[in-house]
């Protein structure tokens, strides 16, 4: 069934009132009219099974007809600080990552980030990003939709690493030096509700300089299976881990 | 440093010939010349670290240095079979399933595709397909080019099928249902060579008839953690899972 994000403001004892680009979408995409049936997400992860009740060129009221008591998060909260790519890079980290089940995306300006975001620049582009999350949001079946914070420089990443409890950086090195914290390792220690932030470099990876910033911050080197992934595929590779791991393993089940 | 797959019948004792389009990108793109060193990888997973000796308009002779001793291969054997999905989607699981260690692709002609590929569409993009393929091989540092096999009908992959120790199918209602099958019990299972056939369905899913096909063929379905990915991504989370669980993880140490 279709889902649409609507902000808790607009849930108003058993009616929701849905505005904006939604409204398009649920007349002239989906063709739904008064009687139709969606599922309406507000922001903090309540879900409602709803029939529409009302339609204007402006504005849909849909009536709830049952909470939905559903869980399509990750226990974990895995933030993806991602250096900023190329191109439409990022926009694939967005899309998928929110797929995957991503708490939070943070673009940091890498040392050798080739695009360079100035906050004009930046601005623009975040409108464009938190309509990719919303969508992803919606076509994955999420409680909730990822934040999407503002670009960050690694000083700023640094300061915002405080608040979660464990911190990792892909480090491409470490696929060719014996590890004792193997990915698996360290995944297997987060516990349920934890902050997790993974760090990613742009294409051609961290400086040196960053490098050393981020272990003096207690970020942890990690290397994502034995191959070289490309910047945008780092992201899906830790958070489909992450996945499997907490959703579709039982480590008790490990061994028989 | 730069790898590339050279025909295994281009390797003649110490030398390596190397022709075609990476001639084009030793010389013009990574600008290298007589004395630089590139790795070298025949098709059969053989690498050697050369040493460019000789510089033609159409030929690059490598010396052979040494032989390197290298595994970046899954110890287990994934194919992926595709339903052909719209647009470019198909080369995005090319790219992305080649860096993530997939070992062969088989696109196949779904009730739901909604792009049909005749003979003469097929045969045309087969040659984009592998190209896109041997590059993010050289580019992820694997040791084998993964193989593209040609355009199945449901009918063909299931013969096909009968070449594989374990067949999956991505079961959207599986993500609904409670099923003793997780895909991480299945993944526990698979042994060291074995040959895996994970099969994914084209936007809008497996039909009821093709779900009945592939269940009477003795394939598993499995659910790929409960959030609803599209089906580019279902493909990238089978693999990454799959790597995460042979190569970062021990199980022996799953409960430290």
């Amino acid at each position: 069934m279709q889902r649409y994000f609507v902000p808790s403001s607009h849930f108003q004892d058993k009616l929701i009132r849905i505005t904006g680009d939604d409204v398009h979408h649920i007349t002239r995409v989906m063709r739904y009219n008064i009687g139709d049936k969606i599922i309406c997400n507000s922001e903090y992860g309540k879900a409602a099974l709803c029939q529409i009740s009302q339609v204007t060129s402006d504005e849909i009221q849909a009536t709830i007809e049952t909470w939905l008591d559903e869980n399509a998060e990750l226990p974990i909260n895995v933030t993806i600080a991602q250096g900023i790519p190329k191109g439409d890079k990022f926009d694939l980290v967005l899309q998928k990552g929110t797929e995957l089940g991503a708490y939070a995306f943070i673009p940091f300006q890498a040392k050798r980030s080739i695009a360079i975001w100035d906050q004009k620049k930046a601005e623009k582009k975040q409108q464009r990003f938190e309509k990719i999350i919303k969508e992803a949001s919606e076509q994955s079946h999420r409680n909730i939709v990822p934040h999407m914070k503002k670009p960050m420089s690694i000083e700023m990443l640094i300061e915002e690493s405080k608040n979660y409890h464990v911190k990792l950086f892909a480090y491409e090195e470490e696929a060719r030096v014996s590890n004792p914290n193997t990915f698996g390792n360290i995944v297997n220690r987060f516990e349920a509700g934890q902050n997790i932030l993974v760090c990613i470099g742009p294409e051609g990876g961290f400086s040196e300089k960053e490098v050393n910033i981020l272990k003096e911050n207690d970020f942890l080197p990690v290397r994502l299976g034995p191959r070289i992934l490309r910047t945008e595929t780092a992201a899906l590779y830790a958070l489909a881990s992450i996945s499997y791991h907490f959703e579709e393993m039982r480590c008790s089940e490990c061994q028989q």
